[in-house]
C-alpha cells in the first residue's frame, strides 16, 4: 500500500514556497462549498472563475499535494478537499500556548475556530495575579513562570506570542528555553532567535497600516 | 506654516511599497520602547541592532517618512514616534463594522487593542436572531439586513469581513453595496470587487498553514 500523505508528513515535508502555501486555504474554502453544494468533480479552470486566480497558477500550487486531476473531469472534489486539509496540517491536531491572555490573548483563546484549523490551545500563561488561575473558554490560565515545566506535560509545540509588544522579546526567550519550536508573533516586535524555531508573524497592525495607506492613496 | 503630515494625509498619501509599510510598525515599536526607557536619539543603526533589520534599509523606509535624522545623533525619539503612528494612520479614528460576530468576529470586537492603532469598531452585523440585538463589550449587534441603512450613521468606511468563509462573497458585495470603501477579509475566500475597493486580506488559516509546513519541513 503506499503511504498517505498524513504518514509522511510525521517525518518532513516539502519545503513549499510561502506564496504558493498562502494561496490553499482558497482553494480549501471554494472545495468545501462545491462539496456542500453536492459538486463531485472540480476543473482547475471552474476553481479559478470562482477565485479570479490564473488556472495555470492553481494547477502548479496543486501539483505539490498528492493529487492528480483527470483530463477534462478534473479534480474529485471530496479527495481534494482532504489532500488539502491534510498538506495544510489543519487535519492534525497542534496544541499551542497563549503567551499574553490580554484582549487580544484572550480573544485567540475564545476563537474555536483554530482548532477547526489544527491549532488547539492547551492553555494561557500570564503575569497578571487576577487572571492567573482562571479559566477562559475552559482553558486554563497559569503564572508565565510556570511555562518551563508545565510546557512538556502540555504537549505544546506553539506559542502564541500575544504580550504587550515591550515583552516580545523577552517571553519569546523563554519560549524556546522551555522546548517551544515555533512561535505564532502577533506584536509588531521582530523576534529574532535561532535558526531551527519556526516564527510566523502576524501583525494585525502592519495589516492596518497597508489598509489605510491604500485608503487614502486611492 | 507648513502642513503637518496628519493634514496631508486628509487629502491622497503617497503609495508606499506594501513590504516597506509593513516594517514601520516594528519601527514604532521599537521606538516606543526606547521612549518609555528615557532614550531620547536614535539612529536608524541602533534600530538595525534591535530588529535585525538592514540599517540601510531602515534609513530607506524612513525616507518616505516626513522626518529627517541628524547626522551623528540619528532621530529624535518622541518625534519619530509621532510621525510613525501618524503615517501609519494609528493615530486617527478610523470606525469599523464587523461582519459576523461567531467567535472570531466577536473577538475582534473584544479587542480592545486595536483601537489603539486607530481602528474603532462601532457595530456587529449577523444573521443570528441569538445575538441580533445584544452588545459585545458594549458594541451593539444588528440584523445583517440593517446594513445598508445604517452604514452612514454610523460612520463605517471599513467593514472587518469574519462570516464563516461560506458567505464571505455575498457579505463583501453587501457591504460595497451599502458604500463600505474597505474589506479587512478574514475568511480564506478570496474576494472579488471593483478596483476602488481597498481589500486587505488577513487569513490567519494561511499563516497557520505556513507555520505548520516551516516546523515539518526542518
Amino acid at each position: 500500500m503506499p503511504r498517505s500523505y498524513t504518514e509522511m508528513e510525521n517525518d518532513t515535508r516539502p519545503y513549499v514556497p510561502e506564496p504558493a502555501i498562502s494561496r490553499l486555504p482558497w482553494y480549501l474554502a471554494c472545495v468545501s462549498r462545491l462539496r456542500a453544494q453536492g459538486v463531485e468533480y472540480v476543473s482547475s479552470t471552474a476553481i479559478s472563475k470562482q477565485l479570479n486566480v490564473d488556472a495555470s497558477q492553481i494547477a502548479k500550487d496543486l501539483s505539490y499535494l498528492n493529487i492528480k486531476g483527470k483530463t477534462r473531469i478534473g479534480y474529485e472534489v471530496s479527495h481534494l478537499e482532504k489532500e488539502l486539509g491534510d498538506f495544510l496540517g489543519f487535519t492534525r491536531s497542534h496544541n499551542a500556548v497563549v503567551m499574553g491572555v490580554g484582549s487580544l490573548g484572550r480573544a485567540l483563546v475564545s476563537d474555536s475556530g483554530l482548532s477547526r484549523y489544527g491549532l488547539d490551545i492547551v492553555a494561557g500563561f500570564d503575569t497578571d495575579p487576577e487572571v492567573i488561575g482562571t479559566e477562559i473558554a475552559g482553558v486554563p490560565v497559569y503564572d508565565l513562570d510556570e511555562l518551563a515545566g508545565r510546557r512538556q506535560e502540555l504537549g505544546a509545540e506553539i506559542a502564541v506570542i500575544a504580550v504587550p509588544v515591550e515583552f516580545a522579546a523577552e517571553v519569546a526567550d523563554r519560549c524556546v528555553k522551555a522546548g517551544i519550536k515555533a512561535l505564532w508573533n502577533f506584536t509588531p516586535f521582530h523576534i529574532k532567535t535561532s535558526p531551527e524555531i519556526t516564527i510566523q508573524n502576524t501583525s494585525l497592525y502592519a495589516h492596518l497600516a497597508v489598509m489605510y495607506n491604500r485608503m487614502n492613496s486611492r
